[in-house]
């Protein structure tokens, strides 16, 4: 079976193109997806990801991103990148914004192209959710959670909150290399105050339109880059009046450019796609 | 860059044809080890193994196996599976005994052929080391450790010690799936008796010609597989009378068979080799 291999700031996937020969009559991906995501016995990856035929006129292409334990999650912003530029590289989408149908609902991903070449992909996030209970957050309702205080462990600290459809949770610090993430982000994620548990970001400002951040991912801990994360990042920072609404977030796994635009409210990834390799799996 | 990716128990290898254009004047393979194994940006593997030209006449072929940190170990047991059976079935040597030069001087790895098809590969693995100061042992000299008392953390284990290169120190179980693999691992490993340390093998006989195995490598904590564990383990038995000189060693990562030869007192070792798929890698 035919593959391509890529990653968007290190969150890797296969993709299989699943409406050509032999791939199109198949019916078991889950299956297909524990094997070749295992990273001993399989090709290994996060992820992966099958470009199939949209369902509905208007529509130009259709995904599926399936985990290495089979489940399906419902977007993947790292993931969806990298589908927007090989479809597009590939010619199986001629235009460089494209309506994907997802789980989630229609994604439009928009392929940057400078020069003839393709600098990255840009993604709708859509709305940030501010009211408190919308996060959900434990506590009187009404208005954002900006620089809350907060008590954890007998320490005071500030907190920001950000629902991108999940929940965040915004730590500034002075130093991204000295940031408390591993004691810090496991309390936070499962503080009382936060009823669905929260992802953790520890965010360092350099200057309006740059900051540092690293993020402890609920029920995963550590990871190289968080997508909704960076996005909730600027929102937060927007409001705690430290950033501007175009503006870099550096990741562990590297940059992300968001912007969370006045017109129309929707918060805007942009980030780099790249392929690592093409491969023939022996199933 | 071409490569195919395989795995001998798990134990995965990027192998690249060295001898090839245009991969046959380029010296800077330990960098390229470092990007193509890293299991997120690059290929992902255990080691990149290079399939090199023979320097010396009488033998048939030159490996190189480099680790994912860039350094090169001396031998690896699953990965000359992997590379004997790879230059045997695409040619480049044309019988199935081979005389490999590596870094621990000719190893002579033999691909298992059944009715036209490859069934494994068995190994040299060389001569077993049964003085106590061979493994190294602390203690007074004088042959063989075999069912020893030893007090580890106030309670008496009984540990039989073999090196086959590398120190081995076996304990005894009733039943593998309780080993206590995490806990007995690491104090063994760094038993005062050790001077270099040792790898640690949890081994439930089931019959006189198969046992269940659960190692702990030095350096490393609980494998999927380790050959030169595998091959203590059946010499440290037939010690132990608990076994036959020919018997299989069930890893968690699937089994291997192991011989003690009669005749020379080497240690042969048998299992699998798997391709997993063929790429062309974005450098």
């Amino acid at each position: 079976m035919n593959f391509v291999k890529m990653h968007g700031l290190g969150n890797d996937f296969v993709l299989i193109n699943a409406m050509s020969e032999p791939n199109c009559s198949r019916n078991d991906w889950e299956a297909v997806a524990q094997k070749i995501c295992d990273r001993h016995y399989g090709v290994g990856a996060d992820g992966l990801i099958l470009i199939l035929p949209a369902l509905e006129p208007g529509n130009d292409i259709r995904w599926r991103i399936i985990n290495p334990d089979g489940s399906e999650p419902e977007m993947c912003g790292n993931g969806i990148r990298c589908f927007a530029r090989y479809v597009y590289e590939q010619g199986i989408v001629s235009t460089a914004s494209m309506r994907v149908e997802t789980l989630a609902g229609i994604i439009v991903p928009e392929v940057q192209v400078q020069n003839g070449e393709i600098v990255g992909v840009c993604v709708d996030m859509g709305e940030p959710r501010l009211e408190r209970q919308q996060i959900p957050m434990a506590g009187p309702a009404g208005g954002p959670v900006v620089g809350e205080a907060v008590e954890v462990n007998g320490q005071i600290v500030h907190v920001t909150a950000v629902s991108m459809g999940n929940p965040h949770c915004l730590i500034y610090v002075d130093d991204i290399n000295s940031a408390p993430l591993t004691e810090l982000g496991p309390l936070m994620e499962k503080h009382p105050l936060f009823p669905q548990k929260t992802n953790v970001e520890f965010v360092q400002v350099c200057s309006p339109d740059y900051v540092e951040m690293r993020v402890w991912e609920r029920g995963a801990g550590p990871t190289l880059a968080c997508g909704t994360g960076a996005c909730a990042t600027v929102v937060g920072s927007v409001l705690n009046g430290k950033t501007s609404r175009l503006a870099t977030v550096n990741l562990a796994g590297g940059p992300l450019t968001i912007e969370w635009r006045e017109s129309d409210n929707h918060v805007y990834m942009t980030g780099p796609a790249v392929e690592v390799f093409t491969g023939e799996w022996k199933e």
